[in-house]
């Protein structure tokens, strides 16, 4: 629609929720890079991932890169939660802050197809792809729509949140909600003790051992491990909004493809799927581990399954690094040719 | 000394810490278990691990064990901090609660000494054997008194802590500290919030992915993954003062054997080794990895590597399975023949 790329506010009106709640003039903040073709087959949906802005992951686009804007009409969707979309820290009251509803995946899917079908009217995507939580709304757009999502690309992802994940996911979560002033979600000022301690338990699983032993914080210019775990962690977490971390933890804790409607289990869902598939793990990530993710891949019909071979752990999708970044890269490329 | 097992507080007298802080009538508690024989080669130390009490470990001790106590008179000594030996929770003022110095794994080591050679008159240890906490006990004892140690067994620990298992506690930590009752440690009532959210920090590096994908908590006798979690984790840390835990916690953030006076570094420090070492690691060890253990042990003289395979994580080497725990028992049964 536009060939500058553009943040735009997308109004969802009244959204009815998974959990029944019925969100009033919600909201879908997104950003799209490049122009729509006559014949609409050059869509990519490009979600973000945990905590993340549109902003932050831009990484893959730019001409000649995987997500070309000079090709694509490229689509970087806002979670519900994220501070952008409707959020905890954005909703009037009474759906505000603490009652802010909870959110699945699915109903950023929703979102997400409310904008792309009915507001730029198209019918089919070329492409979703994504990483972490932005993976896993890739399987649920291929779940949910098997007739309109061409191909997928999640990586370092999972299509169901895993046992081991879900602990992960409540340590942090606890560390965060120790901090009496985070005082139910009731804050007026930022429970930041209970927001650096959930930077810090973060911390241990973002990256691998590895990673960590080789010291590899230095090339993200830090100069030492304490001014990696402030300056990249502390910091990642203190920019933004105690109850929209909870909100998109909630739905990360509650991902499954598997619930949804019309399907049995994990197994006819990713069986259903009709995109071919590349699916991408980290080989030293902790909470997406590669034996989770190559298990989910085996249950796609037209999946590949590619491992990362990298020391940096989750963080090896996340652009940081450039070798496992043209790694990503060159898959993205492969697929987007099929 | 005495052939029923016996608890015993040790007097250590006015204890010089490594940090310079006298300690004063510092106590070392232990346990006994069989009868030391004549020429004194039957003496077994096996320090306790992060949190325990002696009382806690005696999975290895037991008649056709491998530590028999009908053979071998075995002193099991608790940590420094750990509630029972010297601690902030037991220590009378001026270094009581959040005064308590920090401890280093080596002042432990020196405390158990005096025990041995002092109290006891024993000048040759058969064995020091440790899990955890405790193998970076059994490490220091080896590299501090390499004429007195014959054998060492540690496992599921290493000799010097590393960076990523340094920001695993520096996580736990943040999640204990956030809870503003803990008052920097001069809190009347405990931090139960913080404790409760180090507990759930703490159970997902305790076990590993696919023990939890199996959900094997059920043969620990819990009936869901949060009975797990509050059953099993936050019980083990609510019932220990939250000073003893970060005590401790900071003498194994410092572990290393590599700062011993007279070691230039880890390899020098692990060379100078003269005991026979049988080094175990846990095949699913999240922290305290297999890749970083096999390489501390090929730097030891006359070591042994051996990897238990087991999808139990850390607590592998914790005797909460019946085989993993055999594994664990045959190995030092051979370490002991030899």
């Amino acid at each position: 629609m536009t060939s500058a790329p553009g943040d735009s506010l997308f109004e969802l009106g009244d959204f009815v929720l998974q959990s029944g709640v019925t969100l009033r003039e919600a909201k879908l903040a997104y950003k799209t890079h490049g122009t729509l073709n006559a014949d609409q087959s050059n869509v990519i949906v490009y979600p973000t991932p945990y905590s993340a802005h549109h902003g932050d992951i831009e990484w893959l686009i730019g001409p000649g890169k995987a997500l070309d804007p000079q090709r694509y009409f490229i689509v970087v969707t806002d979670m519900l939660g994220n501070g952008l979309s409707s959020s905890p820290s954005n909703t009037p009251p009474p759906y505000d802050r603490a009652r802010f509803p909870s959110i699945a995946i699915r109903d950023n899917v929703a979102a997400q197809h409310r904008l792309i079908a009915g507001h730029f009217g198209v019918e089919r995507i070329a492409l979703v792809v994504g990483w972490s939580m932005g993976a896993q709304q890739a399987f649920q757009w291929a779940v949910s729509h098997p007739q309109m999502v061409q191909r997928i690309a999640p990586f370092c992802g999972t299509a169901r949140t895993t046992p081991h994940n879900a602990v992960f996911l409540e340590g942090v979560r606890a560390a965060l909600t120790a901090d009496a002033a985070w005082n139910n979600g009731w804050y007026d000022a930022p429970p930041h003790r209970g927001l650096r301690a959930f930077a810090r338990v973060y911390a241990g699983w973002g990256f691998s051992q590895p990673f960590y032993k080789q010291e590899l914080w230095r090339q993200l210019g830090f100069s030492s491990l304490e001014d990696f775990l402030i300056g990249f962690w502390e910091r990642r977490f203190l920019r933004r909004d105690a109850n929209n971390l909870l909100t998109m933890l909630g739905a990360w804790l509650s991902n499954d493809v598997g619930a949804t409607p019309g399907q049995a289990d994990l197994a006819s869902a990713l069986g259903s799927i009709r995109a071919k598939a590349l699916v991408m793990a980290g080989e030293t990530d902790l909470y997406f581990t590669p034996e989770d993710i190559e298990y989910e891949a085996s249950l796609i019909p037209h999946a590949r399954y590619e491992l990362i071979r990298s020391v940096w752990g989750h963080q090896a999708g996340n652009g940081l690094n450039a070798a496992d970044s043209a790694f990503v890269e060159r898959q993205l490329k492969w697929l987007l040719a099929q």
